[in-house]
């Protein structure tokens, strides 16, 4: 299966609509963490705001967020900035039309002529159980292949369940050491369920093979101990875990970011316990992203998918991200399946076959 | 991973409670399909009935049947008889009790001495999304590669979502002609879709490579070419089915049975289209089935898992069946998962991908 | 909140493309139960078909079955039949265009008009477990009190569930007793644990009220009650059932349909046990109906939603059929939801809880 | 429906096992946030602690925590504490056994004789949605009206779907004015949904009661304004809200917690961003709680439920806290269902459904 990254076609801004506009209208934040009136929300698409007379692309943008405008004459330049981290003299863009007529341009077409050419089967609609998957594997084994030969920036989103699985532990291992990940953002228990196999060889104090339960101390008494050592990276240093996804990160220098969620009693040192500082962390690795895998969470999912704009700038190309929403219900992939791009595809299986599938076809 | 069939121990029939037990009650049906009063339910496990001082195992049993006696000297046997099926005449056991107090008695610990050794894994409890399968799919290869080795009888039932993926449809196809599937249980549509796909490259009007929607009409096209054939066996010679499932069961021998349902406007010859016909032509099967493979079909699933008896007898021995639901749903693979015996593994993952796991390993 | 009932705009067939296009063609039926090629597949809408230069209405419609014509001259007249209920020399309608150049029109917005101005909350889309229902409900309770006023034909399609629950079969009972139900589409077991919770107080062997096991046998045992009475009107007049649906129906002259499937391995006299026959006497009912509200089932959902049409003709005049589609699960409602029609809605709820809100609301 | 507090027996401690017992062995934290090896993990049931030769019970326990001794002479205490807020010196108890034998001892059977006698449907199984919950029902409205006349404190942890419908989000305000509610745990979503549409009459953007869009603004827009009033309390008093569940918790001096998730962009004043305070601020009410109702979010609902003991103390008499997990899909229920209490049920249905069902109930 032969695959192409779609080529960006960027608006015209020769057209008289685009020479005639007039420049955003730009208003001061009064009041930390709350925006002006009627500012301007971005949507997940390329999205031009006219600064000085000249139409500037947002790039690393975040749905429904704020534009922050830098107009200073030579200098101009956007950042796209989250309500809540606006500070005061902020001059956020103001508008609700994005058409042109009030300096703001949004553009969903950009991928299109190109993606009609290499992506035939581009005319999805409803993802559920029952549709054929066998050509959306083909696609992102292609996909991720490429990613690797050309430095793209693949973010894996996972839940707790892949730590679960003896296989799909060891399957998400390889993959890591083989260079298909370039970070995973996920919860302190997909960490210490991991940690605990590599330690104790029960996860949730379950022995992993034969099913066996053994003592349900090790989940906590593995955290203990990492929190003794001061933090994960020097826990891995003690040579106590022996194999599993959080040893390979480490040894291969793939970040990960842990974030806490309410339901956390006990949590590994580095773990971001306040949402706000873990949503920052997190949006590092979607800013620079090319391909994010989100798998077997809705809670991260959803607050990554977010985060993750539909494109991104590498090297001063325009290129789409491709987004993969993977969840054993249907409930949970379409959530956020429907953005209007052609780059979301949703998968409904159980995440460890899926694991496993990306790890046997990549490891051939 | 090292498997052994579980052996069967025999109850100790020289035992008092045994000896001095009497005959089973037996009272003649009077009114065809009616069942005398206080009839004896069938359960999924072993059952003994006392007929002229002998203790007898029900064979090719069936969960809540009747169980018809003859009690002619010398020539006693048992069989299991659907309610409707009662004819006038017929001697039902009679009796509530299963502790041989009435000469009925049921065993559940046939296989556990057995089982305690070889399957420290059998301590199974509730089964989500988020169990870890691997343990399963591992002893299921074992299982499979064990049944062709030994000529077991390996009955697979299977809704009609595993001909609407390439992928998937390719690997059942292999199966089968590498000797791993002994009957195939499924409805009209199962069949039509691959039929369908083997003679116009689409299913359910759909390309199934680039998921483009061709003409809606190929699905009921396909019956009509079967129809004006005759029979499916008739149309599989003419040549136009190039691949797939149903040409592969032609070509191999193996039995497919088609059973309608209210949902079927148009079926292939063949499909039995009274529901009473179609289970009797299913318990063919069930009858002498050593594994069962249930996947992505609720209905079929209940029905066939309803005839199923727990073990069989192969040339003598009495042996467990071994039974495979497999559903993207909790609550599907739940409704028959409890059936009190330790042979039953539900596995909750996307179907597609299970048929092509269950390839791959068999294809080594 | 007020309710018209749409009205239907007949399309002017005195415009030139309808007065200049052919009469459809006509192909005679071979063989039994297979149809001519390209024989012209109905769809949910309203469809006209040019005989002998008169554009007729098919009425009765169902989807994807073929059109017999009688163009006898001033005899004209169409029938919907099944491809499997196709005779020799039954005359069907050919043609893939629906656009009135061969003789056949599709006509998809009869009733938009008036739907634009008093149905401004058509603009539905995705239904969810997160959608708000309370529109819906409201907009269900004025349809069922208007459909009682004006002799409508309100069919129920329920699944056996509906039975399991003391104060859902209360609400059932009252909902068939107070005229809210002209016809009940189900399956066998539906009926049997009606019949079971009214002579023995248990449903499926379990006390209803205090959730207490007591013996299995009362499910068998009723139907065997009800098998030896002959019928299930017969078994009614015997007086031994005190309450519940079945009596309702039989008491109300209400027609019910009591399908089988391969699940049932024991049924109820007057149970349909061929899936064709079970589908002509369900159609009897879907030709007549102006509602239909179908519940928990998703099988009979499918069944019956293939079998509806969007419109029917009452004292000769055209109206939509209103179809609700009530399930717990996203999947099932969703599968029947996207009939391209403003008149189905799904509801996705608890389908115990559904059955006592209308009930509720209504007998107020 | 009638319906008594089951009332709780306290183990004999002068028979020999527990006069013979050891006091619990006691070692000190040596790091802060991290506990000694072995440390005694608490359950969901009431368990005692011999200290200076006295049983103490834990009260205001939560499982999975740590037990901090205060062994001074005269003034033996027990806190229960969370592995991740234990302080250098704190003395906590060690030990693996339950049964006394080390100081410690888990009482599992304490409401047990008086629940067999008083509620007799205490023998569940698995729960679906093909369960009956009339009786459940009936149950709980029984326990609401008895909390509300004996000053019970009822604990509501609700899903943000509660406020996109309008019959639902009327019927918890009735509810909560009504006295039915002690205390709301909620995201910042569910509040701001809320508050959305006491101001711009949408949610989500959208209209109510149509179900069109409007303006997808209104959302953020409201948050702002709320941010800029400095509280939700000051702006509940600037009379912008007409109605809701926010004003009538405000206005009744019914506390609501906030708390933040990595999906929540921007949130309300006043809501925990730090995942360890927002458990912290839930606690506080899960300590104090006799009933618990979870409706419709599984993160908050496996939070809450983690942190809510199966009993607790009122004036000096210990009585079990009752507990509701109500969610459309069964997984989410049964993931918290088996605590091994009696008291905890769970509820399959449509959670708007749910709430209007209580508000109907409770209101007559």
């Amino acid at each position: 299966m032969k695959f192409d990254i779609p080529k960006y076609n960027a608006p015209d801004f020769n057209l008289e609509i685009f020479v005639n506009a007039p420049d955003v209208k730009l208003v001061e934040v009064d009041k930390e963490g709350v925006s002006p009136e009627n500012y301007h929300a971005l949507s997940v698409f390329p999205e031009y705001f006219k600064v000085n007379g000249k139409w500037i692309l947002a790039t690393q943008s975040r749905m429904d967020s704020a534009c922050v405008v830098n107009d200073e004459l030579g200098k101009e330049s956007l950042k796209i900035v989250e309500l809540r981290n606006l500070k005061k003299g902020d001059k956020v863009a103001i508008g609700r039309k994005e058409d042109g007529s009030e300096g703001i341009y949004m553009y969903a077409h950009g991928f299109n002529a190109s993606l009609k050419c290499s992506d035939t089967f581009a005319f999805r609609c409803g993802r559920s159980r029952e549709t054929a998957f066998s050509v959306d594997y083909d696609k992102l084994y292609e996909i991720l292949r490429n990613e690797k030969k050309n430095n793209g920036y693949v973010t894996w989103v996972l839940g707790s369940a892949i730590s679960l699985d003896r296989g799909t532990r060891a399957a998400l291992e390889k993959l890591i050491r083989d260079g298909y990940v370039d970070a995973i953002l996920c919860g302190t228990s997909l960490a210490a369920f991991d940690l605990e196999c590599a330690v104790c060889d029960t996860v949730w104090g379950q022995e992993v093979f034969v099913k066996e339960q053994t003592t349900m101390g090790n989940y906590y008494e593995t955290i203990n101990m990492v929190r003794d050592a001061g933090s994960v990276e020097d826990f891995i240093k003690t040579g106590k875990a022996k194999d599993g996804i959080i040893k390979a990160c480490v040894e291969c220098s793939v970040p990960f970011v842990l974030s806490g969620t309410i339901r956390d009693r006990f949590t590994l040192p580095g773990t971001y316990n306040d949402v706000r500082d873990a949503q920052d962390a997190m949006r590092v690795h979607a800013r620079k992203t090319s391909t994010i895998i989100m798998v077997s969470t809705a809670l991260f999912t959803i607050a990554t998918g977010n985060m993750t704009p539909s494109y991104n700038e590498f090297e001063g190309i325009i290129r789409p991200v491709y987004m993969y929403t993977v969840d054993i219900q249907e409930f949970a992939v379409n959530k956020l399946a429907d953005r209007g791009t052609l780059t979301a595809t949703s998968i409904v299986t159980n995440t460890q076959d899926f694991i496993k599938h990306i790890g046997r076809a990549l490891s051939k």
